[in-house]
């Protein structure tokens, strides 16, 4: 069973490596074979590790990403490789969401995209980072992230 | 008992077969007995299965699936077998997601649809995919479909 | 302690006996005592049942209705007979919901009314019916029904 | 530690007595030191309690109250009186939930007000009442209430 | 990077086939690296599915198993393969629920071993069925599974 | 696919008419297939209504049966039928939920079996029976039932 | 339809007065049908309030009672005026809860009593209360009351 | 309305002023009006906050205190003036918990008492600190504390 | 590893002390690295404490806070001193949440700033203050802060 | 501000450096100021992650560590260093949870210890890891670690 549109992929199913930075990393992407029409597809990640830039030490994040296809999908092993690519990579919490939208709107061209950074609590106060291409598009369906807030204990 | 509007089902009271593909699978449809007003009806299959089209692999999906019926209401019966086909049919996420929906329009002829493809995990990372024919019907009545997202562990 | 507004009623307060069908039963309305300003009032009643027409089966569903009165109000004992009249009477999810509210419109005359049927699940697939007379009102608040989604198990 | 726009109250710190009726109670309320932006205020009240007209017997509610001040703030411990000089008084759902309102707005003469009373069940079918002054106001931000629907058991 | 307590195993890593049946399904075991204390593992499975046996329509599980082990670990991806096996096979919810953990009980000789399966409801009612190889061990820690009970709707 | 330990059930696959009284409905019964192990079986049915012997208006519960089945194995179908046929019959909460688990308890002779019914509430005020009968079965496992408390409003 | 066992009480179904202090509310009982086997019945009382002993001021609570009956039943209308009863007299919260648990063994005898009395906070403390007869008996079902703990807020 | 027990409280009612030391604080205690039988009483304190003793920054934690009394109880506003007095106070996590319990244990002589912290996470991990007199009172009845653990993001 | 937009900052890093009051604590900030697009950032601080102006009691709240970062991007540890700089300072609800967003604006400048702080009941009644700048940005992303309603007990 | 029962401890408060495997890492110990009581402390570690031995790809777990100290704390800075430097090192599930409790075990010497090892799902299918030292302490308090099973999606 293969799939033509698939037919180009360079990671997916053989032996992968994964890169050791976010440039290093290689994203792929397929034809989407629905393209005319305008739906959303959501990814959601709790396994996002990265570095503090100042520290050195390690930051957990769980991100959610919505976009809305144009001509491209992205290849969901190279979206994971991408992901765990940042897992020895300083950055801050607002520049890393930002980048991590922004690299995959420059790859894919998407018709729309949005990011919510939910990241682990330092110090006591977390900070999520959300972000979105523009205004959310009138005809195409995309449901709140719901990702409940933080609480604290009790 | 019994109700005209259903008198001409082949599947519904009397035994029935798994078809063994989408394609087999044979959609049924009854008059819509309240045509004159703009309702939404929704239908929810936790129980969605198909195969990996690159590994054969199961996957598993929770589709939640909204339309504002015009002349034709779906038979339950009928969807259900229908999406039991997908059982032995290799798909992909986003391509399968919106290929239901697609045929359910075309059959159907909704005055509007929905659908949202809850898919389990794999690799760690869900994909959901979400569709609607286009903007939401203005005084038609459609609740968010409020599936929990997917968060991980702890 | 009386209310004049209720001095008309037949039902509540005395005897009374669970109406055989739809029919049968007698709704009964009082003033709007506050009918100078729009506001909602939503009914829960996660006690109703039905039968198959199909196969007199018992059905069950949590209805949730919400309306704008405008000269009248349900009075709630009626209301509570004339679901509870559906108890033996054979109906379809889709028909049955939207009859339930279309009786209400025709009897108060309401300035908007919402009907949310949530039914128990039949061959693992719950259908929900989702009905309002138009554009939900700018000025009046209809908060969410907020029931939550069908799970399967897990 | 004093506060200038408090010093005119009569019932904050001193002894209080349970006003014994409605119209016994009496408001009180201070100039807003904001009043210069629109903000929201929510009092939430899970512990209302009146008396059925009809029988004498309790009813209890869960009552939410947003308003948007204008010159006015309401002083929070003349509300708990007022709230609780319900305790004795009898009055029907819609019309208890709307007139309280209705006094606030008369009062403090808010920007915009909204009252949410969610009543415990009586006959298995609770009855909620959302009222508001008019379209929320597009400016100032008014979160949801989200109280969770009645679920009977189960 | 290798670990020679798997250098035996013949499915994980390389290509795999679903095997067609239960009967046909390898299980694989590796030494229990830390055989000389009591503990627990548990795997969750919620993508299982079998056949009724009357109907050959699909049913739907979500299983989880405790086990102690002994000697041998269960391989992991050989269980997803017997777990998969099930697919167009017919079962009985008691009976496979059962024999599921019995075949474990043979192959692995664990120190004690729990399974329950938890199966979507047909008919309105769903079945649980819950099995341990005896007493629950006083010195090993066993957490309560904690799936939550069906709800119907509402 | 026919399973030899159904051959003799009557209403399994046929026709089947709701019982009108408890006394009328007949249970069915297979050989345990499992008999030389204690599992224990969960039935969850919330879908109850009977009717109050006082004042005949329906009642509601959701009912929870465990049991450690000995020779016998309830008949789904059967079970779903004798519970449907309190539908118009009346009786107390403790009185019925009681009968129900001893009927059971007769017919199947049960190694040990345990009911809880969570009856909607009245005036307020619901009422939950549990009962089992005898000391819990040291060495089979029975978990919590986890039906969440009746929490009133808010 | 009548049952004789409750031929005796006064209140249930004839119109009834709130009783003006616990002293005055009259308890009534009738005979367990179900006496030759043990048994827990659960009120949940989600409604209580009586007055601060101190300052007049309403208290409010969620009671919850497990009793496992010997001779005699409460009857459960008379229970919840004896309740209500408490509407206007002062207690304090380990008092109360403890007096209405005592009341009720005096009345019913019962094999065994357990009370759980959740109040609401006040300066932000709240204090629940909880009471049972002796240890719990081996061979009856007791869930646990479930109720959850006070979170503050966030 | 007076209550004898109470009549030798200092700080009840009265003007007071929060201690600025926990050794500055003053426990106060009534006599057990109810000592003949054995009960929990738990109070749930939300807000307490202390300082770091290494870094002076303050600390946060949900704390959860059980216990069966002997002759005394403890008064609720003094036990809040105690908590509060740490307000200002160095102690580390585990320390603090525990002297906070043993205070209470040497002022009051209860039968048995417990006390669960759950502090607010520190450097992504928090820490809980569980302690009680001896081992649980078998005939008393002391509900789980039921606070939900901590789960980072997502 | 160092970050040059962080190169002013006086805080990070080093020893810091609580500032005693919010007038002495002192606000950082650091140049946007994403400045040419519109995000939100959200800071949550369950951990927020100050005392009542009328009583010097604590006070206890929750804050979040959502703002769309002009130029300027808050720096996370002088934010938190300046929130721990109210525990010794007297404030009011409403004027406290306010002003420590209005500080933020002035500060900032930020495109758009929403505040939500939700206070721990005093006398049984919660308050939530809700403000923002204007009217939500059409086409930048701002969830719903999702923090629960306070339910009392139950 | 300072304890001397840390004077001789290396890593805290000073510049730490996240060491590069289980073995580099250093634990640390301070007295335990309460080592006359047994009590219990839970450390919660929302942010485990670890590589696969087999893959080399990211694992990801929610560890939960009770353990009842004897003469010794684990310091928690040098535990969270500790968990840290398995960020690149190769463990299977079972034996890595195992081997962080002995280490625990034989550098605290503590009266016993319980570790959870909640893993994120590979294959659709998590793996839960749970060890003990012995049996639970009978007069010693240990809640439940409360983590929610796994639900696959929907
Ligand atoms: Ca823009
Ligand atoms: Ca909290
Ligand atoms: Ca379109
Ligand atoms: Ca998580
Ligand atoms: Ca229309
Ligand atoms: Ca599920
Ligand atoms: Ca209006
Ligand atoms: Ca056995
Ligand atoms: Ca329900
Ligand atoms: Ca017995
Ligand atoms: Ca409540
Ligand atoms: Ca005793
Ligand atoms: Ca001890
Ligand atoms: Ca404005
Ligand atoms: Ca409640
Ligand atoms: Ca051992």
């Amino acid at each position: 069973m293969t799939d033509s549109i698939y037919s180009d992929l360079k990671q997916l199913g053989g032996a992968t490596v994964m890169p050791t930075s976010p440039e290093e990393a290689e994203l792929e992407r397929v034809p989407n074979p629905q393209a005319d029409v305008n739906y959303n597809v959501r990814f959601t990640a709790p396994e996002f590790t990265s570095l503090c830039p100042m520290t050195s030490q390690p930051d957990f994040a769980h991100l959610v990403i919505d976009y809305v296809p144009g001509d491209w999908l992205i290849e969901s092993k190279a979206l994971k490789l991408y992901l765990g690519s940042f897992r020895n990579h300083g950055a801050f919490h607002e520049d890393c969401t930002i980048s991590i939208a922004r690299r995959l709107v420059g790859f894919l061209e998407p018709r729309w995209l949005r990011i919510g950074g939910y990241w682990y609590p330092r110090g006591g106060i977390p900070i999520d980072v959300f972000w979105q291409t523009g205004e959310m598009p009138k005809d195409v369906w995309i449901p709140d992230q719901g990702v409940p807030p933080y609480r604290g204990r009790g």
